[in-house]
């Protein structure tokens, strides 16, 4: 018992210290901004079945923050085709649901469809896959690099997602260029025309510039014998035969995708949301005492009886090599939307959860974490900054009078903030948001793994932290006026609109 | 005990040698100098009750090893307003005695007014905060990214400071600008000159260029209400009432802090550094069997009669988050001047003394450790040159001749360095030093949290490690004078004067 | 035991994602490359008894990949001089055997001239060094950043060696230009003409261009002290008495260098491999239940009736001092070559054999990997890409055909490459081979100590673990089609020629 603390406090204490270490730097002077701005896409490419917006990431916040951004619609029965990226992604579920799967190279094909499953010794499944998953609103999906991602609207609502692609991450070790790499189709790589605009000497003159996925660029003969498949199949696997717009296809009749159900059909949302809730705590219990096993069991266990999970026998879960087991099985999405259970609530003032790795372990990989928040009307975040990481905050929904300010006091940004926007706050620039909305809601993405908030004002704040005497000098305020600076705002970090707020006076 | 071996050594291993790897490169070519020079400030900026000197961080020398620095004087009663800093910072304390406090982002406030103590259930204490704590010659100070930093001046003798900044550590996400978030006044930023000065177009031209501090740049609505307090105290955070010159203010009265009290009234110094040396001999050993206690608690115990820790019962340690543990209560300053027991040591030829995270784990997280030297009067530091690490070293009294070389054996420094100079050694440069003063001195900091040097010549020179036969061919020598070149001088890495030297020959 | 899984599992899982990130990323736009192109050495610098030939490292392919390559023949007799470099290098033995040392600072000299074995208390031995290791033709020696490395050809058969220098690694603090620091002598450092050529300034025209060793550049008083030798000996330290040519000299009599013996005069040299192999399992066994003790242990048992180790009694084993323990005496050698057995192979096709920090520790030090391959005539490597990591490929032997495509779906490379040519396949980026010659082999070196591949074709390719469906609509196919894609190719990574290839239609 001494032991494991020892070696979890160990690893929490410098780990902790770490993470906030794996991304590059940004070029230099790169973040010397006189001025943010409220940040739109500035492209947009049609799909057969959906859109796919982007953000310029060679804009002057995106280049501090090292980051690129591009929202993604899917229709009804879109099928976002397969694709991996030269850094690590966080995908946020603004709205709608459907099923995604992750292709990790090494790992085995554990889904298989269940028809053959009472034949015993009879011919092989008709199909086995790597783990499908459902996603819903308010999802954080985890991608790493190189990961191939595919995705999939299964009902009636739009799907439509932001995505963070944290270019500067060293797991990249590419210059800081987005890139999409397609496994199938023909489509243009959404973040090349950046590459072309800026660049001076477009990238596609020579080659052919009819776009190409990823197998596109090899002889048919390659392809022919390293699939063994006939002319005809190569063609497609090319893209040659595909005259679909884009990178998400329309699957007509619906796709046909082993995946495990949904829990919807027993049981109510919000119950559903419970359960997910006290189902984790009671994995955080376990996982103390049998730190081996993987979280992922309880799950497994519900599915059972309808999907196989191949040689993978409970009565071997011991022989197994540890590294399969964590990065084949390691959990891909947490939500973190409205219908979590928040981190910081004030039914006059709002919202806030934080998802870190200390959550969702892989972001550890990542390096990079992700807030929801919600903040009523006239509600306000009181100023803070972030310790550790750049924020790069999307709007979900309403609009918010935010005021940036950097190290020489000047508000670098001072101005409404609407759904839709994205606005990068700096590392240890202070910020405040004051809401003009009631339904104002945003996704803040942050590149670190364990990202740290300092509030400026309020219970927490770092100067109710210093002694009296300091803050009156400091501030050049008399002992009295400077116990008010420290104790008035009885909040953390929301605070009620003035005329239901409760004024402590110490 | 075997699985705390297992989990250290294998921390060990690893940790060490990734300790090395937590900072940027500078950009391309910045390191190919011809010549080093010896580096003195070259701006001063006048503060009510102090000065802070810096060097200017576009030189050659500090964007190759990534850093930036200053120089800090305080006189008596002078405060030292709070603020943080973009990059993790390393404090040398040439001169003085007196009393700082960091703010962690989410700890306590442990530390609270005495009077209150036994009134029980009575009105809440006057004023609670974090930590404060004494700095005295000597001292390196750890100050993480974005950690509020404070210091006082409580005594007659002006207090010296030598701060490196590390831009270049990976904590910093912006680019490698050094950057002072002061938390109130209105002075400038010491470091914003030098943006302006290069970048060719000025950042404060338009909003006013008054100065400022994190704060002022926020509408007084906010302000208001995020501290819930009246105009005139806003006014007093946006420093608009402050005549006060620069970030080092005087308390005319003295500034009334609670904190421990110093142990000099009880003993002698001579008795106090022992003390201090033995207690840590204590912790070692203490640790080493329940390594989840914290080393502080022999402190807390002395000061247990006057100062009570606020909701910390002795009897519930264990409950405690491992996390707020180690992060909230990290010891911040170590002693590595002239009065601690050095590492190595020779009476006829000096002291060195080495601080890394391995005594100092806080060092860990910055990646930078720290190296006190005092070398006699004609006594040698022998060629040896830096592993895994930039060393900028800054001289405290005295005066020594340096010699620098590079990869082609060119010698691109030559000459002496006095009293409050600096001088870059470049990874891997080859080093010597002879001194030219009785009493020369200096600080060194090491940007990597467990630095490694390597003598070429004495008794653990590489040269001494080689195969005798392998001298004498890569040198060109015969067997005896081989032989020579590897034993002869029995000294590691300080050695006397020639005519007090005692030459050993093979 | 469940402390050990657990301290090895969170360890496994958090170290293997850190792994890919030690490295800076490329300069902005660095790796837009339209073409790629075999390289050659374009400079060989020639010595006394062998060659060093260079790459260019300003090629854009090798900024991209952050790499600095050379090769290195050493003649019969030949020492290369000891030097260290300002980066981690691998170094793979196309050919020839010798023996080598590396110096790290801080190890105790443990061999020691055996004639005075026996005589107990008397004088003290002869000489002392570090350890002195074999390496053979397929070896990798890695060679952490900063330690003095020194190499000797004690056959008839001239030694081959290629270095790769991670300059990216962020081990080096310096610059990204490869430095090699020389202990001895008066020779050009073999990389300094690039810094010169592309510089615009030249490095060297003050000072004396003569070249020389990283001692070279102090005074002779300086040295005369640091080493208490006389004058004539300092001449030669600075290499002024040193007429011969460059960095490889000739030991006319042979080197006389106390090392073990190698094992072949016992047996033949199948079964040495053979042994090496057993031996590794055994070990492997060991670690698990004792994983403190060091692997060397057999080794040492081996050799302890010719070579005595200083100060080492087995009985004080426990004692001693981890960190010591685990840096003195790190593996520093694994073969990969055709002699060892493969972890892929198909009689038909070829063999793979990668080498990883999981195998080799030191390599986690380094953040490097390696891969060694051979593919027969009219097989393939099927299209795969490297997940994490950046790929230098070197082809040792023959010569095979190349497609290398980018995010675009252009073939960056179509084309042969030959016997000693180089070409990097950067991170994600889609590579097929087919080998043009039975004798086709290939070493790999790969910018992350747990590289992943991840192959497009084949068992365990990533469209085989994608849902039918998925692959049938994201390639417009119908599921028959889809199925022959998915489940055609019956081999993982090599597939025969397709006359003795059996196609397994599904």
């Amino acid at each position: 018992m001494a032991n494991k603390l020892l070696a979890l406090s160990l690893f929490l204490l410098f780990s902790g210290c770490f993470a906030s270490t794996f991304r590059q730097q940004p070029q230099q002077n790169e973040c010397q901004f006189q001025r943010l701005n409220a940040l739109e896409p500035d492209n947009s490419v049609k799909s057969e079945a959906g859109t796919i917006e982007t953000w310029n990431p060679n804009n002057d916040q995106l280049r501090c923050a090292g980051v690129a951004l591009s929202r993604c619609t899917i229709q009804r029965n879109g099928l976002r085709r397969p694709f991996y990226t030269n850094a690590p992604q966080e995908i946020y579920i603004q709205q709608g649901r459907g099923i995604f799967g992750l292709i990790f190279p090494g790992c085995r094909e554990t889904y298989e469809e269940p028809q053959e499953q009472e034949q015993g010794q009879g011919p092989r499944p008709q199909d086995r896959h790597q783990k499908v998953e459902h996603f819903r609103e308010g999802d954080i999906i985890a991608v790493p690099t190189g990961v191939p991602f595919w995705m999939y609207n299964n009902e009636q609502t739009p799907v439509i997602a932001i995505t963070l692609i944290d270019t500067t991450n060293l797991d990249n070790q590419l210059d800081q260029i987005p890139r999409r790499f397609y496994l199938s189709g023909n489509q243009e790589q959404e973040f090349l025309q950046y590459q072309q605009k800026e660049g001076g000497q477009g990238q596609q003159q020579e080659g052919g510039n009819e776009g190409g996925n990823v197998l596109s660029g090899f002889n048919d003969e390659f392809l022919e014998e390293a699939f063994s498949v006939d002319r005809e199949i190569v063609r497609n696997i090319k893209g040659k035969n595909d005259d679909r717009e884009g990178s998400i296809v329309e699957v007509k009749e619906g796709l046909k995708v082993i995946s495990p159900p949904t829990l919807r059909p027993r049981q109510g949302r919000e119950e559903e949301e419970e359960e997910e809730e006290e189902e984790e705590e009671r994995r955080g219990d376990r996982r103390r005492h049998r730190p081996h096993h993987h979280e992922e069991e309880e799950e497994e266990e519900e599915w059972s009886h309808q999907v196989r999970r191949v040689r993978r026998p409970h009565h071997h879960r011991e022989d197994r090599n540890g590294l399969e087991e964590t990065l084949c099985t390691l959990k891909l999405r947490h939500n973190i939307g409205q219908s979590t259970s928040p981190d910081a609530y004030n039914p006059q003032a709002g919202r806030l959860k934080t998802l870190t790795s200390l959550d969702f372990p892989i972001l550890r990989w990542l390096g990079l974490a992700a807030e929801h928040g919600s903040i009523y009307k006239n509600a306000m975040f009181v100023p803070y900054y972030n310790v550790n990481a750049n924020s790069i905050l999307y709007v979900l929904n309403g609009s918010a009078w935010f005021q940036v300010v950097d190290c020489s006091g000047n508000a670098v940004f001072n101005g409404e903030l609407n759904e839709g926007q994205v606005l990068t706050i700096p590392q240890n620039y202070a910020v405040a948001i004051k809401s003009l909305d009631d339904n104002f809601s945003y996704v803040a993405f942050k590149t670190n793994d364990i990202p740290q908030i300092a509030a400026l004002a309020g219970l927490t704040s770092s100067i109710r932290a210093l002694p009296l005497d300091v803050v009156a000098h400091a501030f050049n305020l008399d002992r009295d006026q400077a116990r008010q600076l420290k104790n008035n705002n009885p909040y953390k970090f929301l605070v009620p609109p003035p005329q239901s707020q409760l004024r402590a006076v110490a």
